[in-house]
């Protein structure tokens, strides 16, 4: 697992090292039964895209509304998370409720996040709709769930990101600055 | 009204045949001013397309949240259904209220149904974004709102079934296998 | 800002005189900082495609969740607007509260629209994703959350107006008829 660029031991005070928080939600990869390609991918995309410093803070969890709420918590209040993106838990099955879990904490919700992910996934796979995704703000962080399957990771990311610097900036969290040779990030007005 | 393929008189302790609801939600069906036409055109649908062994539990009611309700926790918890599909009642009418009485009785919502639904609904009538459609999971069914009109059933109905074998799968409930000829149903890493 | 298409001084009690709401939610324009553009991108809008008689009740406000609603349940309560166009208010910024009361106040959500505005403005810039606009209905008023920059506005309008007309048949609001050289309203069936 990537720490970030230039990552310090630790800066949550800092106003420009950006700190991104990672969560992986997923009953076997938290007893260590397998091992966790999804938060890797996370990281690998993060690496190629950000230019400016920052720092991941990884969290490993099982399955669960009220675990994925109290993690999203702490790495928004505590840890002081920009940006925080989870992975796993967004299907239909009994234990999939990230998506619950992440609408006890988020004070505004995102609509237009999960409706791109689903869309521009779809064109790979006809499942997609069974995603249950969504994406919010709480505070100065910006929560947005992604799906468990590294290559969906990868769809759902290259998405989004483009609109990603310039929530920050509104929401009053720390600027990122992304590489636009991968990530054609827009700021309206720039 | 079909009652699907090979049914038996009664079966829902049965493990491998698919219990399939069928909700019409319209107040002049229910009072027998006019012949269903909803109804006939989802199961017409369900025997092209489903090869596994299944039956139909078919329901006529008025419109109303409660009475939704209250028929769909039948279908879903005495009836056993593992699919349950609604037509009527999602429109912007007064009487339209199928989403609120669906949404009294789901636990989770799967949002990409009624996004999807909506999109490819678009493509033929610029109304479609009045449509209210919704889905989601009650224990062990899934209960997809479709629309009112025949023609717009069978739009929906094409988008939608690609996710429901792998669905029905991931929530327990009993298996459909589906014509791979009229339906491209699809399960990851299958 | 235009009063619309042969407007009278009052006439709440017409049954065909339609009655549009626009309303500008903006910390700045409710100050007089600066001139409302939204509103009148709004208006020309409008002139340019209802061809029957309608007037606009136009109400400049500060941003705000409980002002919002409280603006929104006059011009539909009080004012007895048939559609009402919010504009501003819907981004992730912390003062950008209009989806919020716009949810307080609508007693059921038109999904597609947001879903569709969303859609089209995505084709102009990435950040539309961001924009948390949703529609509803509150009684006899349809109430439609527009971005705050006027060419985000036309992007949307030229989207959603189509099924304007049948909406309003729909919920027993005041008819509207439209240009169809510039807005190819529908209505199924007819």
């Amino acid at each position: 697992m990537s720490l970030g660029r230039n990552a310090p031991t630790n800066l949550t005070g800092s106003k420009t090292l950006a700190r991104i928080g990672i969560l992986v939600v997923s009953d076997r990869a938290s007893r260590g039964v397998y091992e966790d390609r999804s938060g890797k991918a996370i990281s690998d995309f993060l690496e190629k895209v950000i230019q400016s410093n920052w720092i991941v803070i990884l969290k490993i969890i099982p399955d669960g509304a009220e675990c994925v709420a109290s993690a999203l918590i702490e790495l928004s209040d505590r840890e002081g998370c920009d940006l925080i993106l989870t992975t796993g838990g967004t299907g239909p099955a009994p234990r999939d409720l990230t998506p619950e879990g992440t609408r006890m904490v988020i004070g505004r919700e995102l609509m237009g996040f999960g409706e791109l992910m689903r869309r521009v996934s779809l064109d790979h796979v006809p499942t997609a709709i069974l995603s249950r995704q969504l994406a919010g703000i709480r505070n100065q962080s910006v929560i947005v769930n992604l799906p468990g399957r590294p290559e969906a990771i990868d769809v759902c990311l290259n998405a989004i990101f483009p609109a990603i610097p310039y929530c920050l900036e509104l929401i009053g969290a720390r600027p990122i600055e992304v590489n636009s040779n991968v990530c054609n990030a827009f700021r309206p007005g720039a």
